[in-house]
């Protein structure tokens, strides 16, 4: 198993609710991450975060605890803040999945740390100024509250997927378990449906140009395989006249 | 405002947890969807999906709850399923974000249905059979068990960035509040801090050169605005010594 990548450190300021600690932890290291710091939380350690960590518990009793901003970010690199509002003084702003790519970017060894807010009112103005580049999650314009964990998740997950894409991991395809049918089978297989058909007077001869073409299309469309070409065409064999 | 789109039903089955099923409708009004339908919940209505809800509880109160997957299911166009595992006979399937665009692509007016399955075993090999495709979410390979309500955030977060692409609006720009310095006001700056450094013995005119190179590199990165140059060269008039 790959070791959880302690180099971007999640750092969550003033959170009242336990559960949204425990919360964090499990979203996290869901998506390879371990470095979680807290500043100031309100309720910690807490038997409601532990519940909601799961799986995550190592995350969360490795957590480190700290008073202040500034001992929490002192050796990082590159701060990032989310932010859901705009500010009087405009700052570099840039969504979840740039964000990530410069995360990404950034020269090995270098500490990154991001800034989660308050539960009501995020991210103080003196602490978004901390920070090189504003993290923006294009939520809904009725309804942006997102929740703490919920916004880890998020951005945790758009961290994941920018190394993954990078190297060429993030499509997921679980091999097929047969060779797909060739053009020769599946004309066998029409030749012989349509052979069925006319035996059994479902299609006249006389006219029988769109059912056959719709039956094409439906099997030109559907990419069959190997195994599901034998199936059906012993299905034909089963029902048709000359078995 | 905008409407919250109903063309995307979430789909929850058996959920255990009520806190859950309100953290999911949370999740999916914050990235604008408003249709959520609970197949045989464990506890449902409960204070704590309400607590979890926020402000979302719109969402919650208008949940369809039904007895069977059938009837959750019975008029959508598209049903996708969130599944962790390998299964014996490969389906088809694809990442979030790949899912994401198929999603955007359906017709207008179809209707699609994305399933979660239960907290501990997620969708049974029948659910995932009635699906037209496979949702898998990158976890890490380490501890991949997503929270119901974490994965719900990362399909509709998903599901919304993909519309939003296509709109050309995933970008986020804050507009900046002054003009970019010309290249003009940038050398004039430059020139009074060359004629600053050396009024002042800090730089010695016989050998300047790397730290002039130095510093024309870093406000050549800054990419100052012409604010700023006003603020600099006035601090450089303030201390130079022909002020």
């Amino acid at each position: 198993m790959q070791d959880l990548d302690m180099h971007v450190r999640f750092v969550l300021i003033d959170t009242a609710q336990p559960g949204n600690i425990g919360a964090a932890a499990r979203a996290i290291k869901n998506m390879g991450f371990g470095n979680l710091v807290l500043v100031s939380p309100q309720v910690f350690p807490s038997d409601r975060a532990v519940w909601r960590a799961a799986g995550a518990t190592d995350v969360l009793e490795s957590a480190t605890v700290v008073d202040s901003l500034d001992e929490a970010i002192s050796d990082c690199h590159l701060v990032l803040g989310t932010s859901a509002r705009e500010r009087r003084i405009p700052w570099p702003i840039a969504n979840a999945r740039d964000c990530a790519e410069k995360v990404l970017a950034e020269p090995e060894g270098n500490q990154v740390a991001i800034l989660f807010g308050r539960e009501h009112s995020g991210l103080t103005n003196d602490e978004l100024q901390r920070c090189h580049l504003h993290l923006h999650i294009p939520s809904f314009e009725g309804y942006s509250s997102l929740n703490i964990a919920a916004a880890v998740q998020v951005v945790a997950y758009e961290l994941r997927m920018a190394r993954l894409v990078a190297q060429g991991k993030a499509t997921v395809d679980s091999p097929w378990d047969e060779p797909m049918a060739t053009s020769e089978e599946v004309e066998h297989l029409l030749s012989h449906m349509e052979a069925v058909m006319t035996e059994s007077g479902f299609l006249d001869p006389e006219n029988p140009r769109q059912t056959l073409t719709r039956i094409r299309r439906l099997f030109t469309r559907l990419r069959l395989d190997s195994s599901e070409v034998a199936i059906l065409r012993g299905m034909l064999r089963a029902v048709g006249k000359d078995n």
